[in-house]
């Protein structure tokens, strides 16, 4: 019973999010679903990006968040159109609210969406957007064992960054057993090593993200 | 209909956890949910608070993770009983969970019981164990806002700990501001700014703990 009706609110889901797909291919619009555990330094990661990005480019970003406008005030100020999704007690983002959230942007010319997810490290894994690419950020403070402990999340990335590198020395984090983790569950995506603070690593990040074209790549990652 | 289905769940849920709390009370354990983001320092803080408690208390740890025993393997290299909780893809404990694993752990003469609960700031505040208290672990690295993000979480705490101390300076962390943000949701809740790295704020905490009397207290702060 509980797993019929799962399976019904996913397939509901998988259907938005074919049509949200559509939405972004047919505007030429890359549309990236970050997701990480609360505080990993997904804003951050958004703002250091947005300042290496081509102008052209022109990103935009949907915001998740239980509650508050923290993540959107910040971006606006920075003069980088967003736009809040409130999941009220929903633990993670679905297709419907981020097909709601989009004619609330400014998308004439975006050729880059970022949509940042709810911070939690399990279950917007399950909830396909309709992104062309997921990508996953750990963070140092958060220990080098996350990839064995989460490995569903880290197997459903097409491209992982481990943030606050400049602390890796402080929490004796150890990046070749993280990475041995990643390559267990996920050995195709690649693993950039960054840090926001220093702006180490964000020039590779940004050159791989860059080198994706909209509508290419692996359309369905995030489906359960 | 999800409705329906969820409440049911949750329902069954709550008859277990409340033949988990008299499980407790007959035997004078007084249980502890740890919840926290992935990474907050959960296993750390367990071992900080067993190291500094009286020997008669005889702690034990209920483990919860999706994979590995990485966490349950620590303790028990430190002499403290654990049995470990696979969820496979669940993103919380419940209640029978916790009971099923009451058998595999020898209880004979142990006062105090810590439950760590899986990484996720989000879902494990919908699911009573039976535990007496639900202590909420954030730490300085993931930001200051916490609170504010995640409301439905420390509003369900008995006590919140902001642990990685240690760090407030490196991130700037404002800790006037985590607490107006706990205030908000929780008036009652005791913060305690704790270090695991350097022992700060540890004897306050465990001062905290070792005055709770098995049984009385909140017995249903984790029901939605």
């Amino acid at each position: 019973m509980k797993i019929d009706v799962t399976r019904r609110i996913l397939s509901a889901n998988d259907e938005v999010a074919a049509e949200n797909r559509a939405f972004f291919a047919a505007r030429g619009i890359l549309t990236v679903n970050f997701m990480a555990s609360p505080g990993a330094g997904k804003t951050s990661v958004i703002l250091a990006t947005a300042a290496r990005l081509p102008a052209e480019l022109r990103p935009a970003v949907i915001e998740g968040d239980l509650a508050s406008s923290i993540d959107t005030d910040t971006l606006l100020a920075n003069g980088i159109p967003a736009v809040q999704i409130n999941t009220g007690g929903a633990c993670h983002l679905d297709a419907p609210m981020v097909r709601a959230a989009l004619p609330r942007l400014p998308l004439d010319g975006t050729r880059l969406l970022f949509i940042e997810n709810v911070g939690n490290l399990i279950c917007p894994a399950e909830f396909d957007l309709g992104a062309q690419a997921a990508v996953i950020i750990a963070s140092v403070p958060e220990g080098h064992d996350k990839p064995y402990k989460y490995p569903g999340m880290f197997a459903a990335a097409d491209a992982v960054l481990l943030n606050k590198a400049d602390l890796i020395a402080y929490f004796d984090f150890d990046v070749a057993h993280f990475r041995r983790g990643l390559a267990m569950v996920n050995p195709a995506a690649p693993l950039f090593v960054v840090s926001c603070r220093s702006g180490d690593g964000l020039e590779a990040w940004v050159a791989w993200l860059t080198a994706l074209q909209p509508g290419a790549g692996r359309s369905g990652s995030c489906d359960p």
